[in-house]
């Protein structure tokens, strides 16, 4: 097996000490959180949706006026997605006027693929 | 914005045609049911760590009795989370003797990095 680049902090080295070795160090614990509860923020069809559309918006950013009607939903609704998508550090919000709009983080979803091709070998 | 390459199908032309124009398609309502059914299977700290130890055991196949250690959690606990991971086709399982093995699908955390990739662009 190749040696892939290692973004992620090494698991304690009895971590995974059981009974075969470890070709290489899994996912360290506190690692598996943090990811987990990235995944778990894009895990949703709306906020895949959301995040997609805005990604392909001009300059990578949307109103939310723009955001309500195609995934079909009221705009609290659309607003409570896109608070967790925020929160999980995916989109940042600036209001203008009377909108708020919304901007991909450039490079979290890249970072994202780049943790799970680290997770595990391609 | 350069042209990324388009894994997924296209939405269709009216879905997300309400008031700025976007400058690619977003992704398509039944692809992001689909990759949000993915990314749930693993968006759980436990079961980013079994993917992570069996893509760095030998042969990326680890027998269940050297999962239950490392992760401090009961057999069936394990084997639950196991079952997610398989029915999410992250893993596969073969039973030799007393013990299940189980094996990491090629290219399966690769193609799910590849469709965030064009969820957004990077």
């Amino acid at each position: 097996m190749t040696t892939t680049p290692q973004l992620l902090p090494m698991a304690e080295p009895t971590a995974a000490a059981c009974c075969a070795p470890l070709t290489r160090e899994a996912i360290a614990p506190d690692q598996a959180d943090l990811l987990a509860r990235k995944l778990k923020a894009l895990a949703d069809p709306t906020r895949l949706r959301l995040v997609s559309i805005v990604a392909a918006s001009d300059g990578e950013e949307a109103c939310v006026c723009d955001l309500i009607e195609p995934v079909g939903l009221s705009q609290p609704t659309v607003s409570h997605h896109l608070k967790i998508l925020m929160e999980a550090g995916f989109l940042t919000r600036s209001k203008r006027g009377t909108w708020a709009y919304y901007r991909l983080v450039p490079g979290a979803l890249g970072e994202l693929s780049q943790l799970l091709d680290v997770t595990a070998s391609r």
